[in-house]
C-alpha cells in the first residue's frame, strides 16, 4: 500500500494481486487509534482492512473502500523503491521488490496471457506437449555458447539450447508435438534482445513442409496477439501500448527470400553481400517497410544449422525462414523444414565436426521410416516485449539472467 | 506401419499421430506393383496411401481403409524394436524409437492431458504463471544434490531444485502465482520414484495458511484426475488401468498428523521413532489403509526445509504436509505454510549454514510487508505414473534422465 493524506482525510492505495483499490479514511468516522495507524502507514506495509465498498467514478476500478477498521500485518520501513526515479541497475538489483510495481505487474500479466494462449493454441489443434530434456549430450546448434555441468559418472552434460531434435523423434510417434521450456545460451552478449536463460516454444509437425510451416507461424502469432488484445486491454492501456499497431497483425504476412532481401538491402546502400547472415541492423532496415511481420525465407546453408533441409531448387540455400516482427522488434521466430535424407544429414554433421556418436539416435529417425517434417521456435520474451511495447526483453521475464546478472 | 498377410489379402497397421488405422489390401483389387509394395512392407516404414474408408466393427477405430494405391516415403530396414520382448535397458537405449510404441504413445497422451489440466486449473482460478529461473545463486532446499555450472565471470550457478523462493516474491506482487518447469536433483538414487530431471508445478498463494493449502491440494489433484478420466478414457483402457480406483479420488482427503502417523506405525510394529523422517516404506504402510490420498501434516522441523513456518502450538514441528497417493504411489505433493517472521527465518538460515548473503533478497520479503502465505509442489512424473498405473516414473517422461542415463 501507499498513502497520502491531508489533515482530515487520508487516501491509501492498495493491491491484493487481483487488482487495485483506493481506500478512503475520514478522521471523523474512525477511531483515533485507526486514524493513527492510517496516518503512519508506510509504502508496502501489509494491512488488514474493513470498510464499505462504494461506487466512485474517479477511482481507478470504479469503486473505493470507505475505511472502518485497519490493522498492520507486516510493517515496512525504508522500502528501497520509492516513487522517485531509480537507475536500471538498482531496479534489477531489487527485482524481487520491483516486481510489485504497477508496470511490472502489467508485463507479468501479459506474459501469463501469452503463455496460456500458446498452450491453448496447440492443445486446441491436437498437438501434444512433449517435455524435452534440459540436460543433454547431443547439442542442438553450435558447440560454443553452452553451459555445462558434471553428470554423475557419465562426464559432461550440456544445458539444451533447443528441444527440437528430441521433438523430431516424438513427431514420429505423435504427429504434431511441441515443447515449451527454458533454454540456455552462454553468449557473451549484452544486447536488448538476448538473455542467458529464456523460454522458447517449439512446435514440430510431421508432413509439414516449409510452406506449411510459415502458414502455421502466421496463425500462431496472430492468435497470441488477438488473445492479448482481448484479455489484457487494461494492462496494455496502463503500459501505454499503441494497440492499433497490434490490431493489424493478421495473416498473411509478407514474404521475401533471403536473396531478395540482400538485393533490397544493397539497393538501399547497405554494405552486405550474398552469403552473409542478416544481423539486427539488416533486419530493422528490411522490416521498417512493413506494418506486419516479415517472413524472410531460404537462407544460405552456411549460415544456418546443420539440420535444415537443403533446398532442391537452389542447393546453396536451405528451406527455412525467420519471422521479423515490426516496430524494430526483430526476429521472433526461426523455423525450417528438416533434412530428412540420411546421407545429406550425416554429411552436414561431419562438415560441422559434431560428435557423430552423440547424434546416432537422431540419425536413426532418418533410417527407420523418414518423413517430411518442419518446425520452428518462438522466443517468449521477445514476443512479450513486442506485445507490451517495451524496448528491452529483460523486463519481459520475472528474474532475468544476463551475463552480468545472476541475482536475485 | 506393421503388416501381416496371407496369400491374397494383407493387413497393414498404421498410425499418423492422431490415431491408428488398419489398412486392408486385396491382391485382386490392386496393381501387381502395389501388391508387391504391400507384401514387402517392413516395420516402421513411412508410406503414402490412397483408398476407401469403410466401417468395420472388428477394427480398433471402427473403420478400416480399403487400399487402392500405396508408395513408400521412408524405408525401414531391421527396425531394432520388434514385437518380441526386449529388456528395459535396451528399450531406454532406444527411447527415441520406443516412443512410437502404443503403450508409450498412450502414456505421453496422458501426460499431455495432465499438464494441460494443471495449466487450466490455475488459469481458471486467476493464478498467474511466473517462470522462475533455473540458473540461480540461492539454492532452494539442501546444499547437496545440486548440479552446477560456471556462470560467465560471476562464479558458480546452480540448477534450481525449486522455484518456490522466487514465487514467494511474485506472490507479493500478484497474490496467486505458480511456476511449472523442469527441476534438477543430482541425487545418487536409482529408485523407481526418482529422476535427475523432472517437471514440478508449484503454486504459491498470499494469505493462504496451511489449512487452505491442503484444501487447494485436494481440489487440484481431484481436478487433474477427473480431466484424465474424462478425456483419456481410450489411453487408460489401452494401459489396462483400473479406473474405478481413480474415480474414488474426490475431496476431502483423510488427514493425520505426523505424530499420529508415528503412533500408528509403532502400533503396527514398525521400528520408527518420533523425529525420524518418513521413508517410502513408512508411507506405503500408512497409505495402504486408504483408497484416497492421505495427508500427513506437521512434521518435525529438523527433517523439513528451513523456510517452513514453525507451528505455534507445537514448536518442535512445522506447518506443512505431504500428500501420499494410494496404491503405493507415495508422496506426490509436499507443501507448507512459509515462515513469515524475519527473525525466525534468519535463525533457520543460520542453523542450516546457508550462505546468508545469497538469501538477502528472500529475507527482504519479510522486511517489507510480510504476509501469511503457503504453497506446494507436485511432481508431474509421479502424478502421470499414478494416473497411468505404471510402476516406474521413468516411463512418464519422454526422455528420462537418471544417474546412469543421459542418452538419447
Amino acid at each position: 500500500m501507499k498513502t497520502r493524506s491531508s489533515g482530515k482525510i487520508a487516501f491509501v492505495s492498495t493491491r491484493d494481486g487481483s487488482g487495485y483499490l483506493q481506500i478512503v479514511a475520514s478522521k471523523s468516522e474512525i477511531s483515533e487509534e485507526a486514524w493513527q495507524v492510517v496516518k503512519n502507514l508506510t509504502q508496502e506495509t501489509s494491512i488488514l482492512v474493513s470498510g464499505e465498498v462504494r461506487a466512485d467514478d474517479r477511482s481507478p476500478g470504479g469503486v473505493e473502500l470507505g475505511l472502518t477498521g485497519v490493522s498492520v500485518i507486516g510493517a515496512s520501513e525504508d522500502y528501497p523503491i520509492t516513487p522517485k526515479e531509480h537507475g536500471t541497475s538498482f531496479l534489477f538489483e531489487h527485482r524481487h521488490l520491483w516486481l510489485r510495481s504497477r508496470n511490472q505487474v502489467a508485463i507479468l500479466k501479459v506474459r501469463n496471457e501469452v503463455e496460456k494462449a500458446i498452450r491453448d493454441f496447440f492443445y486446441d489443434r491436437d498437438f501434444h506437449l512433449v517435455d524435452t530434456p534440459i540436460l543433454t549430450g547431443s547439442i542442438g546448434e553450435s558447440a560454443g555458447n553452452l553451459f555445462s555441468t558434471e553428470y554423475f559418472d557419465l562426464g559432461t552434460a550440456y544445458l539444451a539450447q533447443t528441444g527440437q531434435l528430441y521433438l523430431e523423434a516424438a513427431a514420429a510417434a505423435l504427429g504434431k508435438v511441441y515443447c515449451f521450456g527454458p533454454t540456455f545460451r552462454a553468449e557473451q552478449s549484452k544486447t536488448r534482445r538476448h538473455l542467458a536463460e529464456f523460454w522458447m516454444v517449439e512446435p514440430e509437425v510431421a508432413w509439414n513442409d516449409s510452406e506449411d510451416n510459415m502458414v502455421l507461424q502466421e496463425q500462431f502469432i496472430s492468435y497470441i496477439i488477438e488473445r492479448c488484445l482481448e484479455r489484457c486491454a487494461e494492462e496494455l492501456k496502463h503500459l501505454e501500448r499503441d494497440t492499433s499497431k497490434l490490431e493489424n497483425i493478421k495473416p498473411p504476412f509478407p514474404r521475401i527470400s533471403y536473396t531478395q532481401a540482400i538485393e533490397r538491402l544493397q539497393e538501399k546502400g547497405v554494405d552486405v553481400e550474398w552469403g552473409q547472415d542478416l544481423g539486427a541492423e539488416h533486419e530493422t532496415v528490411l522490416s521498417e517497410e512493413y506494418d506486419l511481420p516479415l517472413m524472410v525465407f531460404n537462407y544460405p546453408r552456411e549460415v544456418r544449422a546443420f539440420y535444415m533441409k537443403q533446398n532442391p531448387d537452389d542447393p546453396r540455400t536451405v528451406l527455412n525462414n525467420d519471422c521479423l516482427a515490426p516496430e524494430g522488434y526483430g526476429e521472433v521466430i526461426g523455423g525450417s523444414q528438416r533434412e530428412d535424407d540420411l546421407e545429406k544429414l550425416l554429411g552436414r554433421i561431419r562438415e560441422e565436426n559434431l560428435p557423430e556418436e552423440a547424434y546416432s539416435w537422431y540419425l536413426d529417425l532418418r533410417k527407420y521410416g523418414t518423413f517430411v517434417h518442419s518446425g520452428f521456435g518462438l522466443g517468449v520474451e521477445r514476443m512479450v516485449a513486442w506485445v507490451c511495447g517495451i524496448p528491452h526483453i529483460r523486463e519481459a521475464i520475472a528474474f532475468p539472467r544476463q551475463m552480468q546478472r545472476l541475482y536475485p
